[in-house]
């Protein structure tokens, strides 16, 4: 440690953080003011990072989940010494192409490790992060992946009901490394937090298992003791540290105007004055910056110490380490899935069974697979041969996540963020409602999370119409840079698997149904994947050119199928289109597209679902078989005839545009 | 009371329930043969209803939150005597048209308040009925709207996140007359419920600041003492029942296997003779059927004095009674928005400005209106005259739902299913994806609630993508049964808001930017209303034939009509149709369409959002000027610039297309 005021250390931050405000005229400075001694006590003491090796893989975990202060975010990785935070950058905050955005947007090499500014979404992720760093912990033995995850947190976040669901599973998995500190200072942007809480957080946090201190986060020894104690707890840990929101702004410090409100220079100058600070905007003293910078270089020996340890491993586990850190999945992946899809020919299964058997021997090959459902393993299947992660045994790979399904879908983005493990969360299609944010902030970093579905129409059944989904997969495919697959049978759900496993700049979600799916594919072609151009002729015309064409997508294709053989025997040559995945389908040219939807035909859709965007591909003036409205109870084939949704309503449909 | 073992009114419960899943071969049968006694309780002792008034406007709210054991409710409703719950009801069970579904779908008259099976959503619905009868009760004075509210609640509930939101917030708020009855049966889907779950569940509830007490749940008297006691604590009471899942099948009673596993013949056989119960299928002897129906009249005297009362009252109020009621708005409010439309023609103002001022001025006339938003009140300006509903308030009408987006639209939700109130609830756009389930569920009872939306694309500016949405418009747009508003201006805001609140049968969301909105229209036509067509032709094409027809709403609008000046000054007649409801446009005939949308005109929509949905009106090869990606920071007009969403952008898809 360096002889400079670690107080001023803080104040380091709040001087960068009111003049990049006052530069670009708005920001959130509240809470990197009021949580600058909380920072500095971990970024300078207990955080274990190396800004010369931003993307360790054994460094300390840090998710600022209250990203409207992304300012407290920027200036500590400034100071710290990332290079892809050079002080050019904090003055372009809030500017076109900046890596200083409003809110936080991952950039691992400027040690942005997540997006955050969605609030409750940053807990959640940490919470999925501790869970893949206790499992690698785990599989790889000592000293390889073992740290901690540490939050800072606001009152906003702990409002939300998400937040409750990972405090709650959090103190259920014992993830004892991971540590929040909560900014607690009283204010939220409507004002007194009193006016919505009066809860006793500690104790919430108490009942759920956690280990819960209270210090004065404006004291910077209190604070990196209270660290030192969580460190040494088996409990997660919460740090309640009483701040003063915006506190360095004279008149301003402590009122809900902190939150947010505009600063002008009178208040940077006051600030100045208030601080005992010299300088023009910007300017960080050479002691203190370079105070910073060795804290930033505290951890160099354990890097170097880790580096060798690794190195000194036997070749195969040093192999995997690579591996994992760099994301690959293990050799031969993609020939099993290939396996798979040609066993899966021609067969007929329960849909969501298909996606349970793949990754049933996707987990047998790879040992980072981690599994889970909300409270629904036994209809979504997707356990099988796992056995649960529990606080006792971090080599189960199966997360009972409870009824947490918002929760859960952070938690995988978490555990991709967080890398070297390969997470799969499986839901009803019907609660992907309950975890969308975390769809959209997957999509946005570009994160590779796979999300999938079972249950995904009224072909659900008797359950009725709120857990039939008609409406969920047009909103899954508004979301830009997302796969979105609903295969036919189980070589579309292989090649969908195989697709998304290889997608590694966005989501996908997979999306199957409860009822019988297949066969569609009587025959696979090895190495050919179908399903890779969104959407393919999956039986073409016969007897003559095509008069009409057949769009549809999962259980539907059956349908479809069934109307072309009546379509054909009256003589009208008809093809059927499989659609898995539009997406892929809008990346074809545009000669692919126009041979496969087939130009001056008969277009029709049949989909279990609304009809939300399917006019791009049948023509405002196409048909379309599908959902107009809610469903309804009863039995699947029942509902199918009752909703018109038959080969011959497609039909119909044909004959009418003929 | 009657002579009957109240033990064998609950055992008629199981009965009708087990028959009933037996034949239709599935159904969750585990709650209710679990809360059995409970139920009795509460329904033979406690609850104040009147199966001959199921409307009664004073009743007690109950609400089955654990919806999949609608057995239990089915079974409640006909013992009690509601006419429309027969027990030929009963028998068709998760059949097509019954009004027994899968899980409860909102049915009055039957005595069903709200529709559940979405775990968590029915314990926020009751929170919002408690607040309605919190504000009515004060608003109409002693005696009128006097009630208690109740929801039966299982683990599964509790489990997710917006319990905690409303948790946290009844406790907060003192809703002193809600009791929430926990069927604490250590049993979920997964199995046990220690799988998920080692919080103390209790000391959650008693850190915000809840009434709690624990029970044996099958024993009847000491479930009603605990009513009896939560009915005389001011805080909101939990009361957790101990309980035997599947209590009364032999074999089967207190295992996983009990939550919706099939029952066979031998099942009920066996229940039956374990229970002593004699007689066929779905029998209740007499004697018992006679008790319940004498408890389903217990209240028949307050319900007269109740109407006495009512009848006693001066005019104006008595008038007012009947009003909130009848959920009839006061006269003259249609009105009042046409007055506020000629305001506001040819200014412009922050967006979600025009809905703050609308709002306010309807809560002058109309008292029953209840405004509130997430943290959000000085974004939003929805707040504006009124003061905070509170424990110690209960006049008041701004209700600070702090970070808590989920619980407030199953909030609103609730209030809307109780009647009598008009409630506002208003976040940014991105969080919609926080509340969504509440759009479906809203959507599928057709509750007319409306929700209200600000900062609706990247106009937001530097807040930045995780601020701006740009899936969210046609997210919205999917749901069946929901009118989506994007208003050009002050105009088409007042219109869309008489419009919502004319919208009796389903929701409405009301979508405005941050940013400075309109003018669109300059002039006003009384009476007319011309967004009640979902889209009009705002500017039409002159110097000859329409060549090129531009679509657009909210800010957009804006650029059209810019990009139309353009055109025109090129001598391409251009016209350009505003389109502020798509799901009301597609109401229209074909003629209507027809003539707005141009036939044989080059199309181009503009809208700062994703295409999706888009080709229905400018068909797959028509133009588009939006957002093909997420958002970045920066200034609201770079913005614009950046991606490409300008007049100029708009002429060059026009240009292309003529």
């Amino acid at each position: 440690m360096s002889n400079v005021d670690p107080r001023r250390m803080a104040d380091a931050i709040r001087i960068l953080t009111v003049d990049a405000c006052e530069r670009v005229g708005e920001g959130h400075w509240g809470t990197p003011l009021g949580a600058a001694e909380i920072a500095t006590a971990l970024f300078t003491r207990h955080l274990r990072f190396n800004p010369a090796d931003p993307t360790w893989f054994d460094r300390d975990r840090f998710v600022q989940s209250n990203g409207h202060g992304s300012m407290l975010l920027y200036s500590l990785l400034h100071l710290a010494g990332y290079a892809h935070m050079p002080l050019s950058a904090l003055k372009t905050f809030r500017e076109i192409g900046s890596i200083c955005q409003g809110h936080p947007e991952r950039e691992t090499e400027a040690g942005i490790e997540i997006t955050t500014g969605m609030l409750g979404q940053g807990i959640a992720n940490a919470t999925g992060m501790a869970v893949a760093e206790a499992y690698l912990s785990h599989l790889l033995g000592p000293g390889i992946v073992d740290h901690r995850t540490w939050a800072l947190v606001g009152d906003g976040c702990l409002q939300e009901g998400i937040a409750q669901e990972v405090i709650s599973l959090a103190g259920h998995l014992r993830l004892g490394k991971m540590t929040w500190l909560w900014d607690d200072n009283l204010i939220q942007d409507d004002g007194g937090v009193e006016q919505s809480v009066s809860e006793d957080v500690d104790a919430r946090f108490r009942a759920s298992g956690w280990h819960v201190q209270r210090v004065d986060g404006h004291d910077i020894e209190a604070v990196s003791a209270a660290i030192a104690a969580a460190k040494s707890d088996p409990r997660p840990s919460l740090i309640a540290c009483r701040t003063v929101i915006g506190r360095g702004v004279p008149g301003l410090e402590g009122t809900r105007y902190a939150h947010a409100g505009r600063l002008t220079r009178e208040n940077t100058d006051a600030a100045r004055a208030a601080l005992g600070w010299e300088g023009e905007a910007f300017a960080v003293p050479d002691d203190i910056l370079a105070a910073w910078r060795m804290a930033g270089r505290r951890a160099e020996a354990e890097h170097a110490a880790w580096q060798a340890r690794v190195a000194a491993l036997p070749e195969e586990k040093r192999a995997l380490v690579a591996r994992l850190q760099a994301g690959h999945l293990p050799e031969g992946w993609q020939e099993s899935l290939r396996a798979y899809a040609r066993d899966a020919a021609g067969r007929s299964e329960f849909g969501i069974f298909f996606s349970g058997e793949i990754v049933d021997r996707l987990a047998a090959a790879i040992p980072e697979l981690l599994s889970g459902a909300p409270d629904l393993e036994a209809a979504t299947k997707h356990k099988r041969s796992l056995t649960a992660f529990t606080a006792e045994d971090r080599g189960g790979r199966y997360v009972h996540y409870g009824v947490r399904e918002h929760a859960m879908g952070a938690m995988l983005n978490g555990m991709v963020a967080h890398g070297g493990v390969l997470p799969v969360g499986v839901t009803y299609l019907v609660f992907a409602d309950y975890e969308r944010p975390t769809f959209r902030l997957a999509a946005m970093m570009g994160l590779p999370t796979v999300f999938v579905f079972s249950h995904d129409s009224i072909g659900i059944g008797r359950n009725g119409p709120t857990h039939q989904p008609v409406e969920i997969l047009a909103s899954l495919r508004a979301i830009p840079n997302m796969l979105v697959f609903r295969p036919a049978d189980g070589v579309e759900a292989a090649e969908a698997w195989e697709l998304a496993l290889a997608n590694r700049t966005g989501p996908s979600c997979l999306v199957f149904p409860r009822q019988k799916l297949g066969p569609a594919r009587a025959a696979v072609t090895v190495g050919e994947n179908l399903s890779a151009r969104g959407a393919y002729v999956l039986a073409e015309a016969e007897g003559g050119a095509r008069r009409a064409t057949l769009l549809a997508t999962g259980t539907e294709v059956a349908i479809a199928l069934a109307a072309r053989a009546m379509l054909q025997a009256e003589g009208v040559p008809t093809a059927v289109v499989s659609m898995p995945c539009w997406a892929l389908f809008e990346r074809q040219d545009e000669a692919y597209r126009t041979a496969v939807l087939g130009p001056r035909t008969a277009r029709v859709a049949v989909e279990a679902a609304v009809r939300l965007g399917w006019d791009r591909y049948v023509g405002p003036d196409g048909g379309f078989v599908g959902m107009s409205g809610f469903g309804t109870s009863g039995a699947e084939d029942a509902l199918y005839r009752h909703f018109g949704i038959t080969p011959k309503a497609v039909v119909a449909e044909v004959r009418a545009r003929l």
